[in-house]
């Protein structure tokens, strides 16, 4: 059964012309039940399917394209764990299902790293209509995405997160990348998955670390979007820190049904999508200033929430009390509060460096997502000036 | 005064529910008129504008987005000629215009030079309004065009072809790419520039060697759509040889028109578009066979275009006269006739080796785009046997 979902904030009601929709389903609520979120993008329509243990039915690759082979992208991490009942999964749609194994860390989200999968892919004749699964989190989704998206100019893919980051954010949107010694993300493509197959069972395998760093992006959609959702984060993040099933299956769906709305409305990020990054302008300068690989990207983005949260204080946008209570979640959720000094002599400095030229400036100009109201956010420039206020409070060595 | 054109030969002719549509524009026939073709391709259409000393003329660019900081990228041979005409055109409308400069050759289109575009867009700090122009032949416009792709997941970006293969090839079709060691063309994106210049002045300065690898591209259109095309050509393969300014405006013109239909057709080559390789799978595994840059792209493609042929000859698609005439064209101008021997042991094995892992085979089985009778092109396989016959027939030592 399917069910349009109308989101709760104002913010999100579609304005008339939206060409966003999306319909989700689910059989009852216990935990072993599959849910779906659809991904409506006209002709890159896709569904997101969530539920333990999905990854190894082969009934869900049933809709998939026929194809002679599929290449299946790893890293050295979640291989051992997961490679082999994906490709006994597969092997009944396939004739040919191929494996690379990619080391495991942000620092090897580059050309050269990517370039294995390209390898890999002539290596194995791999041809226009050979299929891309990309098993792991982030950083094996977004370079799969563009491996997909560029070889022979594009093949299908499918997205296996196993990461709760992966699953709430690489899951929905389409955004793929590899980083550049001199920025993040800034090379890559927007290409839609096939199907996106979240198994909660994943999650049991995945360290405390990385678990409050996928639960960063989980939290950020309640200040932009939906409170309601962060009143049910503030209430249920036991569960979700004890990995019950039946809390990460409704916190991945809700956050991938906001996703989904915000990008039905802006495919292109050419204006709401950019709400999505908050905390991701501060999150992006802690990444890169320490070095890819020493912060996780949710950590960056949750102190860059509370960095994003203090300058909306400090410009009226939102009053002490919601600042105070979106810091208590991030805590909670055993994310750092506060960001690193990134330079002893001038640490603003270095901050506002580094976000210069983050993909949403312009011309120079830094572009901040804030907070305008609980469960609202914004784009708008800041005064350096104030800008430097809020790192000087927010940061320490 | 815009007119709408339609193609004479009937394996163009729209089927009723085709989605393309292009209109041509000149003022009356003298050499220096401007005349534009535009290409419909919904949201992502543009213009070809073709014409003598367009390049410097600063009104050409006036539609274009606006942005503060534009990136001319070139070649150490086109650098010295035209980037003071192009840098000096594009001031008025940006505030700074920088300039990279590439290493000139096919073998350099590779991830490495490519990089050296990323490194000048991030160094200069080009954000996502940026423009990019693309100063140069086929290998410069396939590269900026990925870049502009991929950079910040896409940019704006601008043709400048100053050779007749590039003016009349990449200029229609958006396809961009690099080359991996294992396979030309592997790695790249659809994608369309804002706009197409070509300037015919800049043929003079084209060494008579490349003008007949543009020659082939043209050539190319005869026999897979418009044989009065090829009786044009004919013609005037002589005026073409001499540069003359008419000549080439009418050659480049109609082969944009004709490519601008097919690509209308099928922008994504999910089937008519794979026509456009006539020539092209043979003269693939010849560039690859021999290394590339040991021949031109356009040289492999008319020794390609004479193994085609023979081959549809052989399967009864084509009669001997037609075959000849074809040889004829190419022979006059001034392309290679005939394959060169890639392996002295077993050519025809190696030939078919490298043919397999083009883009259009399917599961190895290789797709030639054959004649089926004058003015008309199909997709199909062939007996490996009849190939080797082919290939034995028509390549030398």
């Amino acid at each position: 059964m399917s069910t349009a979902i109308t989101l709760p904030n104002s913010a999100l009601q579609p304005d008339g012309a939206g060409t966003a929709s999306f319909t989700s389903s689910s059989i009852s609520s216990p935990a072993n039940a599959v849910q779906t979120v659809a991904i409506d993008l006209a002709d890159r329509s896709y569904p997101i399917v969530i539920g333990a243990g999905l990854m190894g039915a082969h009934a869900i690759y049933a809709a998939l394209p026929q194809a002679a082979t599929a290449l299946i992208v790893t890293n050295t991490t979640v291989a051992p764990l997961y490679a082999d009942a994906l490709r006994t999964a597969l092997a009944p749609k396939y004739a040919q299902v191929h494996l690379v194994v990619l080391p495991d860390g942000e620092e090897h989200k580059n050309w050269q790293t990517l370039n294995l999968i390209f390898d890999a892919l002539l290596q194995h004749g791999c041809d226009r209509k050979s299929v891309l699964f990309a098993l792991g989190g982030g950083v094996v989704g977004d370079m799969t995405g563009f491996a997909a998206a560029s070889y022979m100019r594009g093949v299908p893919f499918v997205q296996v997160p196993t990461t709760l980051l992966a699953q709430v954010d690489s899951s929905v949107g389409g955004k793929t990348a590899i980083n550049h010694p001199l920025g993040k993300n800034m090379i890559g493509a927007f290409y839609q998955p096939q199907l996106v197959v979240c198994d909660l069972a994943t999650l049991d395998t995945l360290p405390a670390r990385e678990l409050s760093a996928g639960l960063a992006e989980v939290i950020k959609y309640g200040p932009i979007a939906d409170m309601d959702f962060m009143g049910w984060l503030e209430e249920h993040m036991d569960a979700l820190l004890a990995r019950d099933r039946t809390a990460l299956a409704h916190a991945v769906r809700r956050s991938c049904e906001i996703k989904a709305w915000v990008v039905g409305q802006d495919e292109r990020e050419a204006g709401l999508r950019a709400i999505l990054n908050f905390g991701h302008t501060f999150g992006h300068a802690i990444e890169a200033g320490m070095g890819y690989g020493a912060w996780l990207h949710g950590e960056g983005v949750g102190a860059g929430m509370v960095m994003a949260a203090e300058l909306s204080r400090r410009l009226g946008l939102v009053d002490d009390a919601f600042a105070a209570r979106l810091r208590a979640l991030v805590q909670r959720a055993g994310l750092p509060l506060r960001g690193p000094v990134l330079d002893a002599a001038d640490n603003a400095g270095r901050y506002l460096e580094l976000m210069r030229v983050d993909k949403k400036a312009e011309a120079g100009e830094i572009r901040f997502v804030l907070i305008d109201g609980p469960g609202r956010a914004c784009v708008r420039a800041a005064p350096d000036a104030l800008v430097r206020e809020v790192i000087a409070a927010c940061c320490s060595g």
